[in-house]
C-alpha cells in the first residue's frame, strides 16, 4: 500500500472562516475527508498534518524519509519564505507535489515567487479543494508509473 | 454538450522528437487521443489546434468567444512573451486553464515568469501528458459547478 | 490626396464586446466609420487594417513604404512586446502616431512601457474612440505642415 | 459656460527661446492666444497660469476645486518629480488632461516616467503647440459628453 | 469588557539587556505592567504573550479569532520576513496595530520593509515603551469608535 | 512653556473634501482645534502652518531653529520626494515626529518610501486625526523626559 | 551535398532602403546572390527565406528538422523578444549560426540582449553583408569537421 | 564687466549653525564676502541669492537669461530631486558650475546622484568654502577663454 | 573552563543521508564526536543542539546569554532567511562563528546572501566536517586571546 | 603591406591545457601559426602578443597608434571588466575586431556583458580557433574596402 | 617643502591625440609643465607619473606612504573599476584630490560611478587641464591649513 | 613534499601600517613567518608572493600549473573585480582556498560580492592572521585526503 504524507501549511486550519472571497468556504476537515476517500479508492494511506510552524513541517518531512512514497504539500505562506522546507524536500528525495487553493500568480507581487516549486515534481493551483484532489491523483499516478 | 477549445503553443508539434529529457517521448497525437477519449467520457466536445503563430492563437481565442465554455492552453514559449494572448483570454471572458509538460519553475530564469497565469483560473505543470488530462478534468468540473 | 495607413493591433476586433469597463462599448466598425468620415472631410484616403499577427503588421508597414504619407497605429498588446513593429516604423521613415483607447499609464506595470513611443512622432491615449480622431487630425496637420 | 484651468509648468515661460530643436519656436503667448481662440469657439472660458513653483501649482489646483470643469496641464519638469501635483489633481476630482510639447518617450530615461499620467484622464504629447489644442478639444468633448 | 491580544515578537524577552543603545533599558516586564495599568484604566483585558516562534505567533492569532477585539503586535524580526503572520492577521479580520521600540526607518536597509504594515490599521514606532502605550490607546479608541 | 511647530504639508488644506475614503471627513480646522486643546492641557503653545510649498516648509523649519522644542509634521506628498525638508529637520536639530492620516504602507508602491522617517524620532500613521494627537502626546512626553 | 537553411528575420526585406546609416546599402537580393555563390563553391545547397512572422520562422525551423545540416539565421528584431524561435532551434538540434549586419552591442540597451545566442553555436555581427558570408563559411567548416 | 549669478540652494542660510561636522563653521555671509572679494579682483560683478524654493531658483535662472555670462550654483538638496532646475540651466544656455561644500560621494546613497551635473560644465566638491572660490575662478577663466 | 554553544540548523539531522554529492557522507553524530574530542583537548565544554525550528534556535541563543563564551553555528537554510537569529546573536553580544559544510557561493543565487555573516566574527565554509573543526579552533583561540 | 596587431588576453597562454571542454584542445601556438599563414596569404604582417596584464594591453594598443591598420583582440576575462582597454581602443581610432573562442552568451551571467563590444567594429564568437581566422579575414577585408 | 604625488591614469599619455572632442588638444606634457610651474610658485615639489597599469598605481601610492603630503590623481578608466586603487588611497591615509578632464556625469552611464570619490577629500571635473590646476591649488591649501 | 603557492593581493604589503582598526597590527612578514612555520610542521613547502598587479597574480597562477598541489590566496581588492584571477584558478585546476583578514560581509556593500569564491574550494574570513593559518591547515588536509 502506497503511503503519502499530506502537509497543510500555516493558517490553513482557519479555512472556511478565512477570507472566503480568496480561499472559498470549504473547511480543512472537508478537504481531508475528500482526500481520504480518494486515497482509499486508489489503495493509498494518507498521513495528514496541518502546522503553522516552519520547523514542524521540516521535522515531518525529515522524519518521513524512507517511510513514504510521496508528499502532497500546500506550503501556504511558507511558499514564499522557507528555504528550510525546500531543503527538507530536496533532502527527502521523494516525489513532492505543490498545491495551492488560489492562483498565486493573480495575487500580490511577493506571492508570485515560490521557493518550493523548483524542488517539486509538479505544481497545481487555482482550483480550490480540487487542487488537492488533482494533486493526489497525479502523485499516485507518478508513483504507480515508477 | 460542453465545448472546449484546446490550444497547443509553438514547437509542440515536435513533441516526442524534441529534447526528450525535458519534454518526454509522448507525441502530440497521443496527447490529443488521450484528451479526446477523456472528453468523450465527460460528454464534452474538443476543438484542438496547434500553432506556432501568436496571432493565430489570438485569432482562435477571439473567434471562439461565445461558442465555447472553456479553454485548455499550453502556451509554450508564448507563456513568457505574449501580452496579446493574455489580452485575448481576458477579452474572451471564459474559463482558461494553463498547462505545461515540464515544471517551468525548475528551468531557466526567463521561463519562471508567466504572462498568462494571472488571467488563468488555474495552472498545472510538471506532469507531462498528465498535465493536460488533469487540466481538462479540472476545467470540466469547473464548468459543471457553475 | 493624402494617403494614410490605419492599423488596429491584436484583439481590437473584439471591441465593444471586450471588457467594456476598460475599453468602452464602441465597436471597431464605428471607429472606422468615424475615421473615414473625418478623412473625407480632410481630403485624405484611409487604408484600414486590423490584425492579431505581429508579422502581418510588419508586412503592412513595410509594403506601404513610399505609398503613404502617414501611419495611425494602435499597437495594443504589441505596444509592450514588439521590437519588429518598432523597427518597421523606423525603416518606413514616415510620420507615425501612436494611439490608445485607455490611459495605459493607469494600468498594470508591464503596460507602462511602450516600445513604439520612441519611434512615434506623437502619442495620444485615454480618450476612447476620440484618441483615434485626435490622432488622425494631428497626423493630417503634420503632413499639411510639411 | 464651461470653465477650464490651464497650467503651464516650469520653464515654459522661456518657450521660443529655450532649446528650439526640442521645443520649437512658438512662444507661450502664441499658445495662449490659440487656446483662447479655440475656447471662444467652443464656448469655454480659460484661466491660464504659468508657474515655476510646484507649491503654486498645487495652490492653483486646490483653490479651483468646485469652480472649474476641467484641467489642461503641461507639468513640464514636475511631470517626473511631483507627487504633490498628482495628489492635488486626485483631490480635485475633476477631469485632467496632461499634454507635452515633445514626445517624452523619445528623450532621456528619467523623462520616461510620469507621476501625473495615472491621475490624468488622457495624455497627448509630441505635437508641439498642437498638443495643447488637441488636449483642449478632447477635454471640452469629455465635459460635453457627461 | 474589551479583550486585546498583545504579542511581543522574537528577542523581546531580552529587552533591557539587549543592545540598550538601540532598544533602551526598559524590560519587557515593565512594558507589560504599564500596558496592564493603562488597560485597566480603559476597561480592557489584555492577554500578553512573547514568543520567538513564528508558528506560535500564527497559532495565537488564529486561535483568538472571534475572541478578541484587537491586536497589539511588535513583530520584531518577523516584521521583515513573515508572510505567515501577515496572513494570520488578515485571516483574523480584527483591528491590528503594529508597534516598534525603535524607528526602523533609520536602521539597516533590510529593516525598512515591513510585511506586516499593509495589514495593520496603524503603525507607531520610535518611542520606546511609549510606542506600546500609544498603540494601545489608539487601538482602544478605534474599538470604541466602532 | 513648551513651544511646538506643527506643519501640515501639501493638499492637507483640502481635508474633509479630499478623497474621504482615504483621508476621512475631518477638516484641517477640526484637527487644529483638537491639537490646540490638547496642547493647552499639556501647557504647550503651538504654531500651526499649512503649506503647499516645499520651500516655505523649509523656511519655516529653518527660521524656528532655537525657538521651538519640537516639530510635529505631516509632510504629505513631500514625504516621498523632499530631500530639502529632510535636510532642514536635520539642520534644525530638534525632535521631530512624522505623522500620516492614512497607513502609507498599504497604498501605492511609491508612497512606501519616506525620505523624512530617517531623521524623525518617531513615526505614527493610519489613525486619521488621532495620528496627530498621539504624535503631539508623544512629542511632549519626549520633551518632558529630557 | 550539404543542405543549409538560411533565414532572414523581420524587416530585412527592406534592406538597402532601410536606414542605410545603420544597415548599409546592400539589398537582400545581393546578400542572397553572394551566399548562393559561396555555397556553390563549397558544394552546399541553400534554402533561403525571409519572413516578418515569428510563427513562420518557427514553422520553417521545425519542418526542416532532419532535412538540413545547418541553420544560418539573422533573427533581426526577434533576437530580443522570441523565446519561440530559441525553442525551435533547441528542438531542431542542428548547428545554428546567428548573424547581424550591425554590431548590436553598440546600439540601444534593449538590443544588447539576445535570446537566440545561448542556443547558437557561434555569433557574428557588425560586418554588414560580410557577417552572412563569414557565418556560412564557419557553418560549413563546422559541418565538414563533424 | 562680467556678470555672474551665484545661487545657494535650500538650508544654506543655516550654514555655520547646521551640522558643522559635515558643513564646517563658515557662514554664508563669509562665503559671500570671499566670493565678492575674488570677483572684484577678477573684474566681475556678482548677483548672489539664497533660496529654499525650487521655483524661485528656476525663476532666477530663467530671468537672468541673456543678462549674465555664467552661473555658480550649489543646488544643495535640490541636486538630487530637481529636474526643473536642470531644465532651467539647459534652457538658459550659459556656462554653469556646480559646487558642493562636502564630497557628496562619501555620503548617503541617495546623495550620490546629481540631476544637475549633466548640464553643468564642471563640478567641484569637498573643499568647503574653497569649493565656491575654485568654482568662481574656473567659471571666470572659462568666460575669459571664450 | 570555556563554555561553547554549538547549533546545527534545519535538516542537518539528515546529514550523511541528504544529497551526499553536496553535503558528503559524514553524519551529524560523527561531527559532534569530532567536535567534542577537539573541545576536550582544548579544555572547553560544548553544549550541542540541532533544531529545525527558527524560534528554538532563537530561544537557545537568548537563554545562553551570559552563560557561554562563544557560539559556533551552522544556520543552514536559516542563513538566508532569518533576521530573528541574526538579532539573537547581536542581542547575545558574544563571539559567533558561522560555518557551512559546502561553499554557499558556488551554489544557487539565493544562497549567496547570508543574513548571519554581518553579525559573525568570522565565517568558514566549504570544508565539510572540517569547517566545524576549524571554526571551533578559531573560536577558542579568539576567546583565549581576549 | 597591412600591419595588424593581434592581442590575446589573460590565461590564453594556457590554451589547450585549460578546461578543454570549454576552450578546446588547440594551443595558442597553433592559433598563431594559422593566423600568420593566413596573414601571409593576404599580404599582411602580424604583431602578436599575449598578456595577462590589463595595463600591458593598454600600453600595446596605445603605442601602436598610427603604426597599424587594424586590431584583432580576444580580451578574455578583461572583456567584462576593463574600461581601460575600451578607452585605449577608442583613443586608438583604428578598426578593432573582438573575437572569443567560446560563445560567451551561453555561459555565466557575468560573462554576458562585454565592455569592449561597443567600441569594436564587429564581434565573432563560438568557433574556437576559427573565430580568430574569420576575424582576421573580416578585418583585412574592411581595411581593403577603405 | 611640500611633496605632492601626481598620478595620471590609463591612456592619458595619448592626450592631445585622443578623441579631442572629449579630452581637448592639450598634451600631458603641457599639463605637467603647468602643474610644475604652479607647484614652484607654491613652494611644492611634484613627483609625476603616468601609468596604464592598475598595479603600478597601487605600488606608487603604497610606496609614497609617509613621504608625501598629498595626492593629485586622475584615475581615468580605473575610476570606475579599481577597488585596489581605492584601498591604496585609504591605506595611505593622506589627502587625495580626484580630478577629471571631462565632466564624467554627462557621459555614458557606466562612467557615472566613481569608486575613488568616497576616499577622496574633494573632486574636480569638467575643466580640462584647469581641473588639474584647481586641484593642485586646493590640495596645497588643504595641506597649508593643517 | 607538498608544494603550496601563497598569494597576497594588493595593498597587503602595507599590513600593520594600513587601517589597523580593520586589518589589525600584524605585518605581512609576521604572517609569512607563521605560515612557513606551520608549513614546515606539516611537511609542506611554500612559495609566497605579494603583488599589487592583477596580471602578475594571473601569471603566477598560470605558471605554477602542474607544479603545486594547492593555492592559498587572499585576493584583497581583486576579490570583487577580477574575472582574470577567477579564470586563472579555474584554468589551473588545483585546490584553492580563499582567505580574508576581515569579515567582508560586515563591510561596504560592494565588498560583499566575491568573484573568486565560486571557484574556491573553501572560504575563511574574519580571523586576521589566523584566517591564513586555518586556511593552510584546511588546504593541507584536503591534499592529504586525496
Amino acid at each position: 500500500m502506497k503511503k503519502i504524507l499530506v502537509i497543510h501549511g500555516p493558517n490553513l486550519d482557519l479555512l472556511g472562516k478565512r477570507e472566503p472571497a480568496i480561499y472559498g468556504k470549504v473547511t480543512l476537515k472537508e478537504i481531508n475527508s475528500a482526500l481520504t476517500k480518494l486515497a482509499r479508492k486508489r489503495k493509498a494511506a494518507l498521513k495528514i498534518f496541518q502546522s503553522n510552524h516552519e520547523g514542524e513541517i521540516v521535522d515531518l518531512i525529515g522524519k518521513s524519509k524512507g517511510k513514504i512514497q510521496g508528499l502532497l504539500i500546500n506550503p501556504a505562506a511558507y511558499t514564499h519564505t522557507s528555504v528550510a522546507i525546500r531543503d527538507a524536500i530536496a533532502a527527502c528525495g521523494i516525489i513532492a507535489i505543490e498545491v495551492h487553493l488560489s492562483n498565486i500568480y493573480s495575487r500580490e507581487e511577493f506571492r508570485q515567487k515560490s521557493l518550493i516549486s523548483p524542488v517539486a515534481k509538479g505544481v497545481i493551483m487555482g482550483f480550490g479543494m480540487k487542487s488537492y484532489l488533482l494533486g493526489l491523483e497525479a502523485l499516485l499516478d507518478l508513483i504507480d508509473a515508477k
